[in-house]
């Protein structure tokens, strides 16, 4: 399939590279040309404009948030102005529930199609094809984007016809993510000044009632506080738990422990965390405690 | 080997019955005798005072809260009064780390043995010999236990020489499923009321990031607000977020999240819901949301 | 003085008027022609447009939240636009930071002049030229609007040059509002549900250690439960508590309690608050309790 | 009227010195006996025991927490063996609900008379009889105390027939200051950190909407963060917060700004504030900010 994909991050390169691998004709582009070159030296086409990576049957975007996307759509000679009529914008990036209403609209008027499949994966996860993918959209869409998204993902899983389904299903995903840091940096702190062996803790977690991808990533880091190089950095985490409190404000839900995550965000961003993974708000608790980090 | 087994309420019941099956001797003792009669027609001899059940190598106790475990241990002809110099009190409730520190003393003082071996499990896990155990105390009184803990748990998880680190590790582990259960509770709130079919969401859940045993218990649950009968009933779930509020309080560790849990489950309680499971704290998102539970 | 008064709501009929009495020229404007009526039938000049009400050395903007303030501001024909050099821009608006930097940065291009004079108090202190005023911007500025800030407040408080600083003091205020009426909501469902008397509770307050006005205000709202009509709406309560925290978060300030405000405030709306006063927010402490509303 | 006062803490010193001054005939007890002696020498009898204060018609208590009533009421040689029958217990500590109703019920069985009556204000205010005091009880108990509690406060709130119902108006009212303090400590924080002078943000905030006692007392203690010597220190706000959330969920009513209180006071005891006024739960807002406090 010809395919265009904008936004070659740590995880769009990934993808990218996946689909690459698998046959298709990709043309990729990305703000910083230089990111390309990896891509181009496999097989790829480099595109100079967003609107050169926009004549096939599908431009999948995936950028670092709002504010990116909307410059690759709405902007001059971006995706809106230049995709065919009837063809796809597949956009795989965590944003707000408005932005993905806002897309559904404007590409419905312009007779593009548009469909959301949001990723769960850290860059190396991308890289091997193995993220997990949720997916909404006229099921047209999904259809066409299947043999894609198969290739990108170990599983997807469809979410029904609203492109907005699936970025609330992602956005809800990495709230429940924050919530395991939280509850792990909490217990740990805990035990830690009880001077319970943290890792016999983490041990027993990770392999009895909390034996799941999340917990195994996570509560190992937070025991041996390795923040550094960030995984998935703090200001992107703070950016989606935003994103789910807007949501849930626009469908009045409250979130009281959505609001702790928040504001535990806020401080480790006061503190110096701007480059450290989001997990180090776990280390908050402990330093609520009186103890000090390890890592300091 | 000569046990006692001193409460048999739903899950003492199972684990007396495995020890029975294993081939040990095992002496019963419960309050309310009537309970005892299952377990005597497999087998066991029945005690009619908790003095009767303490005159093996090991009394194992198995009782609902510090209160029952103090009039057991505690009182006039109980297991401190009774039990042999040198003969083993395992410990198998969850309690607070106060009435562990304190049964330590005494019965280091009575030239008696103590460990801690608390359990995560439903009832019908424990009457499987599937439990996981976590245990802690002196080297010896641990490796003379560890035979009936293997028969009674799938795994056995050693956490030192303080009988009281054992608790302190039930009691986080309690604290992290309540965690999961509020962090489930808002996110299923927030996509319901969004029109995202909870089903699906607990199946993509369950089956990626947080494919985990705590999840593929719950999730369901609240999905589906099936909160009666109680797997673990609310007045007891309530009772374990206090005594880990109260272990975090005397080592100074502050518990936001926790201290949100113990908030939601007294507002459980308040709103009638005793006889409920403890998971039905999740429900109270929903309502804050404005949606009626399909439970009423 | 030839003053341009921007902004017919509630609030601001009463600040005009009352600038009006003291024998000044004024020029109203408000979207909705009819609002102006009483004004002109006391003397006030009827502005057609926006720049039609920005011929004078001070034109004073009192809208409802940002947008209504960019539209007048920033639009085509707007302040901005029409206002001379020299001339002043006094607005006196609940705004965010963010919208007070801007407008501070855009006068400033534009060789106007800029400050910020938010206010306290409800319609009938307005009317009344009672508002207590919080005054921010350059020295110059705040002289010459002085004689006018002293017409429409029994006080003005001056905080230095950067009108944001008084905009972030007004925020700051309704938040510390927003908090009393939380803590009045929370003791006042305890001693409710104790079966104490709600009115001796208050006067107790009220004449002792919280005999402020704000608690003289609240606390008998709350123990009466009368929401309606409301003095300050629920939806503009609850952006103002947006604004506090949009605020805390640009300077790296975790406020637990404000987030806790936050979400009450997104479940009285979801409740169907939207037509209460804020203060209905209390109620949610006596609902979780179990106790039914006497209103309802 | 031959008045026993037992307790001579910083705050019962005060309050039996305004009951002499009155001319009562006061006998006084005290754990450390040499704390008596400043009475003495002003013409109180020095009681040597427990049972030597409870000869008179009132016996007045006036203890640090529920365990120092206890030992003193419920001991051996205590109030309640040796108090006459007809004559009062009253008890002015902020105790818990739990003790009141069971002191309610014991003197009751000893046909002794008994009645709440806890305080608000701090030793200099009680040294001048200038407290603010809730009180409850039978009716004929207050009548005859009114005269007592007119001289040691500057007006007594009646608050009908169960004495524990003044126990917990004190509690709550306890709750409240924690309130007042923690919402300031947060906006302070924030205007603080946006380079806002904080003496002028209380200076405005106590001189207008926010002018009640409470406010004036912390305001200044938490803009000059001067938390030593303690008026009132961290371990005795933390035991009330404890208070009021156990009265609360005896009642079944979630605090959810309680539970907030409560964790912010764990954190400050253990980073050390022991020694501090319970205010110092103030700067944990400007902490977790990274604002270093001017006090350190």
């Amino acid at each position: 399939m010809k395919i265009g994909f904008i936004g070659l991050g740590r995880m769009g390169e990934g993808m990218a590279g996946v689909l690459l691998k698998a046959g298709h004709e990709v043309v990729v582009y990305n703000r910083t040309a230089s990111k390309a070159q990896a891509l181009v030296s496999q097989g790829a086409r480099h595109a100079a404009t967003v609107a050169d990576a926009c004549h096939g049957e599908v431009v999948i975007t995936m950028l670092a948030d709002d504010s990116a996307l909307e410059g690759v759509v709405l902007g001059k000679g971006g995706v809106l102005e230049t995709l065919s009529p009837g063809a796809i914008h597949l956009s795989m990036s965590t944003i707000s529930l408005a932005l993905s209403e806002r897309l559904t609209a404007e590409h419905a008027q312009a007779k593009q199609r548009f469909a959301s499949a949001p990723v769960f994966g850290r860059p190396h996860v991308a890289a091997a094809g193995q993220l997990f993918i949720v997916a909404s959209g006229p099921k047209d869409v999904l259809d066409a984007c299947q043999p894609l998204l198969e290739k990108m993902g170990q599983k997807v899983f469809p979410l029904g016809e609203k492109p907005r389904d699936a970025n609330l299903v992602k956005l809800s995903g990495n709230f429940l993510i924050a919530s395991v840091i939280e509850s792990l940096g909490e217990s740990i702190a805990l035990i830690s000044k009880a001077g319970i062996d943290r890792h016999a803790f983490v041990e027993f977690l990770t392999s009895t009632l909390f034996a799941a991808p999340i917990y195994k990533t996570y509560a190992p880091i937070i025991a041996e506080e390795k923040y550094q190089p960030p995984g998935f950095a703090a200001p992107l985490g703070f950016k989606d738990v935003k994103l789910v409190l807007a949501a849930a404000e626009s469908l009045r839900v409250p979130l009281p422990l959505g609001a702790l995550l928040r504001e535990r965000l806020v401080a480790l961003l006061a503190q110096g965390g701007e480059s450290l993974d989001w997990a180090a708000m776990a280390r908050l608790a402990a330093q609520d405690s009186g103890q000090t980090s390890k890592a300091s």
